[in-house]
């Protein structure tokens, strides 16, 4: 690379990430080759009912597909490769990860039959590959999941870097240290443009370790009387090692609740990232067999999720497992924004089976992200001559960009990117003149962008005040009603107890109809909206409620 | 009151709480006479759709109306009071309060037509009052609202304390201070049971003094280039004060956005809670004559409800306002559970707009509830034979528990009431041995429990994946379709794009009833369950969706 005078084109986008900002897919391109880096899935937003999971928007990379070069992943979290299948459905390229990365992905890629004829790069820190025509080397950062990267793109102008989520972790369970020396290096040679992930950047100081939740965990372990449950993100290899640590400690049996830890603890033994002591595993089946100080069980729902094992077991619903008064229960996790209450939901329910619960305590805890201090070592490392701040919602990005500005990065070269937003980088300025399509496509079932504005609406309106069908069978020659009308009604009232109500809206819809059929209103939409208008006003009257109301009319 | 031998009983119980614990309505029975404490109001769960407010069941006061005595408000908040016209509609007892919390209810009494039926008796701190048999002694409690009271009731056996929301602060804002001495008093004469709020019972230290955001909130008035947008609880009067204040120093004129904070304000300023300066008040329309730097806005919304002002002013669809760039927005509230995430999205849309925001800041926001030192404090004064911990979650409870225990209180004389359980209080020993009716009632427009679970099932059903009407005339007698199927969807698909699915399943239908009529089966709801299963399995196989599918057949 070079710093002398160039005409090379840079351009920096992100292509989706609900709220204000793009965070789960950005593209680089170099003098027209695309490079992706990251391909995540998106918890939806409270409001999208139904939505399974929310990707990025690829129209633009697959427009230009011939220009997509390769996808880069940083890490083996859905928020950074769950979006891969959807991606490699449209748009055949290789694609670089590490062995963890790319084992937790496998899977994924087989049920979508994409095993075969997706090219996988199997990569390592410190690895320099061509990507086309563009160089990249990606480099070791630590965070709450083992094998993370990130990558550096060497343009005619410096580097482009972008850092994946990252914290810098001094006491690193696997001993294996963030890349320091090339992080030195990259600054010393010149970065054009730093990426770099805002999740914390709220947060004054230092992130503790992956480390510090070891003794906290052993001590629980060691403590509790009954049955230890250890609940934590299915992914968190480094939680999950701990956890069995301590069990074999404390020469406790460890079962594992759920198919997705199952899968990544399979995974993560069968590549050598996680250390599974000889004898230490049982069936859940098994369970009974042993005492319960002589238990421990790994399960996921840190979240709260009605949908997990952990919460059915507490609530006592779960087929294989209850929670039982003695039982300790750790939960070890950061709560996600708006999970607040979902997990204290759960913990509640814990309490009241009579559990001892061990949750948002710093021992058992901690995140995988950097706070201020870290923050401001990479942009002191890097020395970036342009910021965009990557990841975390649009307060944090804000925050981050504020935190570059202290560092020495001019106010005019940070970037904060809206999703399509282009930014062209030339090293002494940079403008965002243009936009690509971009934004979040909504996955709900095999549909994928099919559920947009109108079905949720409807979905938001159904969900309110529930719905309210009128049928009636005309015959318009004689003006004469054939049958009906009926009504029937769904989520709006509990109908037993609502006859009357009901009674009295099917002789309103009988009297505007015959109003209409004597004034010889009889085109379909005007007897509809008659119809809708008449009982909206009669039900608001009665209830106050607005169910959607649905006119239909048959004619014989 | 004494302590010698006697017969009396007295009994605590709560009617209503969402989760697992009462927290928003307690009764105390002496010698069958009923006291009701607070009457409040809760938010619906999430999953709990269309649903607007949450109250107790009142169902064991009405059938036993003749010895419920009398309600007793501990202060203004909706959580306290807000069910009070619920009550009254179905029960007439006077009810007790202080100048501003009755002051507040007025409006919404008057709104219910209950103003003129209610006897209101308005008291003041350290007042006693005999209510029915019982005497009742109130006396003040500090809270993020002027005007609170704690209840203490005199029973044979000893005072049972009701503390209402409390903190104690060493510098209140309207330099009324709590009664320590009263406090000290019970203690000294014997409380039976102290029923103390728990909200903060998770935090360990001293809640700061509601004076502390007084220098953080004028310090943003005098930095601010522009105006200044303060939102916060429209009940928060000290809060309100001190806008108004810094506002008067900084020479700013103040308008106010939203119904509710125009009536807490003007009843607090009619009841001189509040001093509103000379001039310093005008209409939101009188805006535009004056310059940014002279203008504060005073709104509420400070939990990022997407209906309030604050919210369509950060998105730029409010009628009245919208945020501009140079404005400065103070969000001065603790975020409730589960609101971090909508409050969140709108400091998110208020950084877009190129807004300075402050918030989540220790400097504009302090919380009302006493944390670990105050509680135990509270536990030292009353140092109370029986204990329940009161309000917030479940936890919180748990955690008030066991700092009670380590104050001294007895293990087995800390009672967790779940909703219904009655505490038979016997100076001795207490006993949990009867229940009587309660829980939660859902308000859902005019609706009072209306609203049940095979309403809010189906709400669900209908948010998730939409619904599906066929409908189809039938002859039975010739075996004919006189008209359709017809298939009408909402919230399912978008029509336009999905034609050729519902084309298919429409013929699915078809066939389905032909096979049905050949095979002469022609019950009403045999035809209909093979309808729904064919096409439930159909759109799930293509779609992996599952709406709710809703035959209707007609009949000629």
């Amino acid at each position: 690379m070079s710093k002398q005078e160039n005409t090379s084109k840079v351009r920096v986008f992100a292509l989706g990430g609900l709220g204000e900002t793009g965070k789960n897919m950005y593209v680089v391109e170099v003098n027209d080759e695309m490079i992706v880096l990251d391909a995540g899935q998106m918890i939806p937003e409270d409001d999208m009912l139904g939505v399974d999971i929310v990707i990025a928007d690829i129209s633009y990379l697959v427009q230009n597909q011939e220009r997509v070069k390769g996808i880069i992943l940083s890490h083996g979290h859905a928020e950074h490769c769950g979006a891969l299948p959807y991606v490699l459905k449209k748009l055949q390229v290789p694609v670089y990860g590490t062995k963890l990365t790319m084992g937790l992905i496998e899977d994924d890629l087989k049920t979508h039959h994409l095993l075969k004829k997706t090219e996988i790069k199997i990569v390592s820190p410190g690895d320099r590959v061509k990507i086309g025509n563009v160089k990249a080397e990606f480099f070791r950062v630590s965070h709450s999941i083992p094998d993370c990267i990130g990558v550096a793109i060497d343009t005619p102008q410096g580097y482009v870097v972008y850092t994946g989520d990252f914290k810098f972790d001094q006491t690193p369970a696997d001993r294996k240290f963030a890349d320091t020396g090339r992080m030195t290096e990259y600054g010393k040679k010149g970065v054009l443009c730093l990426l770099s992930d805002s999740t914390n950047a709220e947060l004054p100081g230092t992130t503790p370790s992956e480390k510090v939740t070891e003794p906290g965990i052993k001590a629980v372990f060691r403590e509790a009387l009954g049955r230890v449950i250890v609940s934590t993100p299915s992914s968190n290899v480094y939680r999950i090692q701990q956890a069995m640590d301590a069990a074999r400690e404390t020469n406790r049996k460890v079962a594992v609740v759920g198919e997705a830890m199952k899968k990544v603890i399979n995974i993560s033994k069968r590549l050598g990232y996680l250390r599974v002591p000889k004898n230490l595993m049982i069936n859940v089946d098994e369970l009974a067999n042993h005492k319960g100080e002589k238990i421990a069980v790994l399960t996921a729902g840190s979240q709260g999720e009605p949908t997990s094992a952990l919460h059915r077991m507490a609530k006592g619903t779960d087929r294989q497992l209850s929670i039982m008064p003695k039982d300790t229960v750790i939960i070890s996790a950061i709560p996600t924004p708006g999970k607040e209450k979902s997990i204290g939901r759960v913990v509640d329910f814990l309490y009241k089976v009579g559990a001892e619960v061990v949750h948002s305590d710093k021992d058992v805890n901690v995140s995988g992200h950097a706070s201020q201090e870290e923050l401001m070592l990479m942009l002191n490392l890097m020395k970036p001559r342009h910021f965009v701040p990557v990841q975390g919602e649009f307060r944090m990005q804000i925050a981050h960009g504020n935190l570059a500005q202290t560092t020495g990065v001019h106010p005019e070269r940070v970037h904060l990117l809206q999703n399509g937003e282009v930014l062209q980088l030339e090293e002494k300025n940079a403008t965002k003149s243009t936009k690509v399509p971009a934004g979040n496509v909504l996955v709900d079932g095999l549909g994928i962008g099919d559920v947009g504005n109108i079905v949720l609406r409807d979905r938001r309106l159904l969900s309110k005040d529930g719905i309210l069908v009128v049928v009636v069978t005309l015959n318009k020659k004689a003006n004469t009603f054939v049958s009906g009308p009926d009504i029937i009604s769904r989520g709006f009232v509990y109908v037993r107890e609502s006859e009357e109500l009901l009674d009295e809206a099917k002789q309103k819809v009988t009297e505007t109809l015959r109003e209409c059929m004597n004034d010889n209103v009889n085109e379909w939409s005007s007897l509809k909206s008659n119809v809708r208008d008449v009982l909206s006003r009669y039900l608001f009257d009665q209830t106050k409620r607005r169910p959607m109301i649905l006119p239909i009319i048959m004619e014989v």
